[in-house]
Parts: C-alpha cells; sequence; structure tokens
C-alpha cells in the first residue's frame, strides 16, 4: 500500500437538524435547517467573522447510505434510460465512495455554533465534517460547460416545494 | 458520544501528481496538475461521462497537515494583523478540523483513470477523496457577500504565478 492510500479518520464537527428526515430527489430550494457545531471539538471562536459572508460551503457524510450500495458501474442517474450510463465520479449521486456530499448554501444566521441555513440538502442526523465561507474566486475560473442530462436533473432540485 | 460523533473512515481514491511539490499561499492559477485515481478502489467505469463538464470539484485532504497544527481559535489569517481575528471556520486556511479541502478546477483531460486539471491547490503527492462533476445548478442561489478581507486575501491566489 502505497503512503497516500492510507485511510484516514474524519470526526464529526456537528450534525444538521433539519425538517427533512428522508432523502427525497428535490425540492431542497426553501428547506431552512440548522448545522449545530461541536463546541469541544472545534474550540471556542470557531465561527467568528463567520456571518460575514453571505453563503457557506458545508461539508457532509450520507451516513445512511450503506458501503455495500456504493456504485461501482457506469450507471443511468436516477435509473432514467434517456439519460446516458455515467460513472459514480460524473454524478453528485450520494450512494459514492467515502460518501461525501459538499454544497454551497446560504447562511441565514450565526448564534455562537449554531448556524441557520437555508438550501442545504442534507436529512436531520447528517454528520458534517467541515463548513467554509464560500468566496467567490473559489468559483470555477472559466466558462462551465456540462451535459444536457445535468441541468434536466437539476430542473426541480431547488425547486421551493 | 452522540450516534454524529461517531468517527468515519475515509479511504482516498487517489493522488495528485503536480509540479508543486510544497504548499505555497499563491499563484495557483495556471499549474496543471493530474489525479490519478485507484481503478481497484472505484470499479470500472467511475469516469464515464467525465469529460462531458468542463470542470470538476476535487476533495482532497492535507495530509501534511499536523493535528497539533489545526487551529482552535480566531487569528489573522496569514497573520495579517491589519485583517481581523477569525474562527478557522470563517476561513479556507488548510490547519482546519479534518483538513479537508474543496476546489472547483478546470478538467483539460479525461484519459481512464487519469484526470489532468488546471488550477489545483494541492500539492503532489495529496490524497483525494472524491471527485464531483461541477454542475452550475450548484452554484451559490442568490447573491453572495463577503468581507474585504476574503478578496484580498484571494487577490494573487489563482494568479499565473
Amino acid at each position: 500500500m502505497e503512503t497516500w492510500q492510507r485511510g484516514i479518520e474524519v470526526r464529526p464537527i456537528g450534525v444538521v437538524r433539519s425538517p427533512r428526515t428522508e432523502a427525497t430527489d428535490d425540492d431542497w430550494g426553501a428547506v431552512e435547517s440548522t448545522v449545530e457545531l461541536d463546541a469541544d471539538r472545534l474550540g471556542a471562536g470557531a465561527t467568528a467573522g463567520l456571518d460575514d459572508f453571505s453563503h457557506v460551503e458545508v461539508v457532509f457524510v450520507f451516513d445512511r447510505v450503506d458501503d455495500a450500495a456504493v456504485v461501482r458501474t457506469a450507471r443511468h442517474p436516477r435509473g432514467r434510460t434517456d439519460w446516458p450510463r455515467v460513472g459514480i465520479l460524473a454524478q453528485r449521486a450520494k450512494a459514492r465512495p467515502n460518501r461525501l456530499g459538499v454544497t454551497v448554501c446560504e447562511l441565514l444566521a450565526v448564534d455562537g455554533m449554531r448556524l441557520t441555513v437555508r438550501g442545504l440538502d442534507a436529512i436531520d442526523g447528517t454528520p458534517v465534517v467541515d463548513v467554509k465561507p464560500y468566496v467567490v474566486e473559489f468559483a470555477p475560473r472559466g466558462a462551465t460547460r456540462q451535459p444536457a442530462w445535468a441541468t434536466e436533473l437539476m430542473q426541480g432540485y431547488w425547486h421551493a416545494g
């Protein structure tokens, strides 16, 4: 085994508290949830200055996905046979290696170790492993391009529901 | 300990091969590197269809950061006393809990399990734990706002160097 292949233990820094308790594909846009951070894990002041940012990037674990369910072959996203078969690294689906989710959402309020956010597509009880400020310079450099199926898939994703 | 607090083992899916071997603050814009993925870990076809996307989001581990160096108190970013003291979750600095980095970079080529990218701010040998396609609908919903210090910090970050 090479050095880079070694397993790395990630310890959650907080948890999502959301009205959504079941994973659903769409209508995440209006969902308001909180990220309850662990002060013991993070140290005091971890969120100082965060309220100067309008958005945060939340890194979380799709912990309800079983390891055995992680996709290892190309497949039609959402089973839609009118869309092409693509690999798991060409999708943002949750049944992915290491089960990590990354979503930029609107930061509505910061109250010490409690963040209120809108549009976080993670269900109640989801472990959070990082929160980063959204910095516009981290947006893609250069024009972006994506296949039509990805645009179609996203049509109802942020719908206010 | 609550369920969500349990440690989670992350197993790298690949490694960064980069001309940059030392962590430096700036001038990442023109850096071309490769992400060498592990076919045994991922299964065949993991990258099928990825070349229809112009950009990928790479999730990696700042493995050269020692756990003891992870910042637990508010501090001036880059030691710049003319910038405010902020918490580690209000910065994208590498000495952060779980040491995870997330960067959107340009995808220049896909050759099986080898991705060629431009603008990946990770040094040679960095373990990669996820690759996601950049989908424009995952950009921030609504206008963004960030403090002046963050904009100043980013001034030379993507400079062609």
